[in-house]
């Protein structure tokens, strides 16, 4: 772990920065792949998934059959933490149901905005030895409130040619209509393009490895919206000399375990804390499987003492950290003062893997400081404003003549014309 | 204008195709120009303002003395005219503000989003003969209302060095911070990176020629979000035999006058209007001083006649406009089946040009078929809404054994530990 004292502001960005994250040299792989997929379809996608996920598949969708045998494979217990998160995710993201208001901005011109569902979604959930069933459960539940007309997801499934049973029963409480066996950049394109049996979807939405970040970022610039860019997971804490120590280590461990390149990032006020919590990070270290890799995200790890709370929040909106951790006594006066983060967590007791699983918020978040501009996957993210405006005669009365004037001084003749018309057949004076 | 009857459902993915917008072959030059503002800054912008826009800049801020200047070029009645197209946009926007509720998905697990301005960002305004002023009001307006910190706006000088008049008395009403003088890819690549007076800011706004969208592309994949993804601006009219023809024309040539890409779309449910539209297109086209730009672009135009308003509205989905104008009778019936659409004008009187100008609602909008996936540019555009949550003894006790259960399934061990530590200390049982 590397420890910095009282850094002076003119040194913050250096502290804040992140490796550069550059897919380019992937670029032309991807590329190849991604027009094979939408040049051939299912072939394309079925040769991939035998070259990569060393797989031979005779249809991609997930039958109704391999469905219910996943129930059956699930245990009781892990079926009801299931149903407990996507109750919280549920209830925490209806309560995101916009309202429009209609307003009268002059009178005769009423202007609202009306939330519209994006028809087709398409979730992509990446393999590997653990299931990201909870990734199901965050990207599934809010596009089943927003009321998306297609829920799609993808897959990669293992050797042996199955979905993870966990992955299943999660899609099926959140509400997915279809199913495919598909991974890497051949489901990316997949979804993006459509083929004989994955629909086109509008909006790709969901984690992966560099080839699925590429991909998405190369589909993103034509054909489909996506969520966000991606980059590693990170934790910044902010800790007082009132912290748990064992809870600030262990949330500064669970996000290590990610992977050997997460950013995990420890601001205080108290020297002790930083003693303190080095010590308490080495013994809970010993006691986990994936210690290897998390002394290795451990090692790139920042702890940094600083003067003030107010410093420690400034130096926070200076980072943007996807998740922050207020263990601080005054938690409501911090966090009032977040001004770039995805997700935060007030109170000793709200540690990270609440919100990661069941607190209700959304766990897929910018990451790589792209909090200063993008938000979290919410229900916003499911749907579209639509404006609408409607105007009267009276409403032609009100703003006829100011249209007109800007419409010729931008010298677009034709647009003052639309109007002039109007004004015209009610014996307005243009 | 290209008349099409009665097309079968499976000709329509055919008639709603807009041309193939591919700026790849201009990614080198973009990335180039790009490259050096990165390492060169203020000169490099210079540089690039001498070669495309033939003006040598002492400097690129616009100084208060030139915002003084432009008052008194601008005259009373288009300054007046302005106000109240800002009135309204300030009007409407205002009333998109968002104040999250706190929920309590468990007992002890409370919930909330919270909506934070984006601190910088940065707004282009494109050059040319018509000074795009009003595009300023729709970009600075919902800027300042959302509370951002810096306001950029970036626009090319004309070769005497001067920014239009308009431009920057419609900035100075909205409330711009920082004006200056650059244009096309430097302007992007200046506020993507920042430069030595250019502040470096984290979303970018406006349109722009082929080459600031490819920039704008291309600075979205690492340093800076954007509004979204460009094309040619387009308009939908949906006409029932009620529609005021005269109306319906001058709407189609309002969307024609913007440049031959234009796309214009006429869906009908009478061959009279088919009829008497062409007829008066052609009256009104002699009349505009761009007509033959007008015309160009009505060369590609589409007028379909269907069965049904049914079939318009749905025929109109499918095509996902930028604009939808109804000039049906029943309007409001028609507008509630309106699933894809960035804005929509109801009633005869509800011209396009009342929109693009001062009813209060954004003219910066998805085209082509974007709007399947992205809203217009809203409050909500310059805005993250980040999640916070609380946790309290009796939240670990709702939702601790769920998470750690989860945390295991997915073989997080140290995600469970988190949560675990949390448990024992409250003698809950793991």
């Amino acid at each position: 772990m590397i420890i910095i004292r009282n850094p002076e502001r003119s040194e913050w960005a250096k502290i804040v920065e992140r490796p550069h994250l550059d897919v380019s040299q992937l670029n032309d792989t991807v590329a190849s792949v991604l027009a094979d997929v939408k040049k051939r379809g299912d072939d394309a996608v079925k040769g991939y998934e035998l070259k990569f996920d060393h797989v031979d598949l005779p249809t991609l969708a997930v039958s109704e059959e391999e469905m219910n045998e996943a129930e059956a494979l699930v245990s009781a217990d892990l079926k009801a933490a299931i149903q407990v998160a996507h109750y919280n995710i549920k209830t925490f993201h209806e309560s995101q149901q916009f309202k429009g208001k209609k307003i009268e901005t002059q009178p005769g011109v009423v202007c609202w905005q009306k939330s519209v569902a994006i028809q087709k979604v398409g979730l992509y959930i990446p393999g590997g030895t653990a299931p990201l069933f909870s990734t199901v459960l965050m990207l599934a539940t809010p596009a089943k409130i927003a009321g998306c007309e297609e829920i799609v997801l993808c897959t990669p499934p293992g050797r042996d040619g199955k979905v993870n049973p966990a992955i299943l029963v999660a899609a099926r409480i959140a509400g997915v209509s279809k199913i495919f066996k598909a991974g890497g950049v051949q489901a990316i394109g997949a979804m993006a393009y459509g083929t004989q049996s994955v629909p086109k979807v509008y909006k790709i939405f969901g984690p992966g490895n560099q080839y699925v970040m590429a991909a998405k970022q190369q589909v993103s610039l034509h054909d489909v919206a996506i969520d966000m860019p991606a980059g590693p997971s990170e934790v910044c804490v902010i800790a007082d000399k009132h912290a748990n120590i064992e809870f600030v280590a262990a949330d500064l461990l669970s996000q290590a375990e990610h992977g050997i390149d997460s950013q995990v990032f420890l601001i205080t006020t108290s020297e002790q804390v930083i003693l303190d919590v080095q010590a308490e990070v080495n013994r809970q270290l010993d006691l986990l499987p994936r210690k290897e890799m998390a002394a290795k995200a451990l090692d790139n790890s920042r702890l940094v003492l600083v003067s003030s709370l107010q410093e420690a929040i400034d130096l926070s909106n200076a980072y943007a950290p996807e998740h922050l951790i207020l263990q601080v006594k005054d938690y409501a006066k911090v966090a009032n003062k977040v001004v770039n983060a995805g997700s935060v967590f007030l109170g000793e007791y709200a540690c990270e893997s609440a919100g990661d699983y069941a607190s209700g918020t959304n766990h897929t978040l910018p990451t790589h400081g792209y909090a200063t501009a993008y938000s979290g996957v919410n229900l916003d993210s499911y749907c579209r404003k639509i404006t609408f405006q409607h105007l009267t005669e009276d409403g032609i009365r009100s703003i006829g003549r100011a249209v007109e004037l800007m419409a010729e001084a931008e010298q677009l003749e034709a647009h003052a014309n639309a109007m002039r018309v109007r004004m015209r057949t009610l014996n307005i004076k243009d």
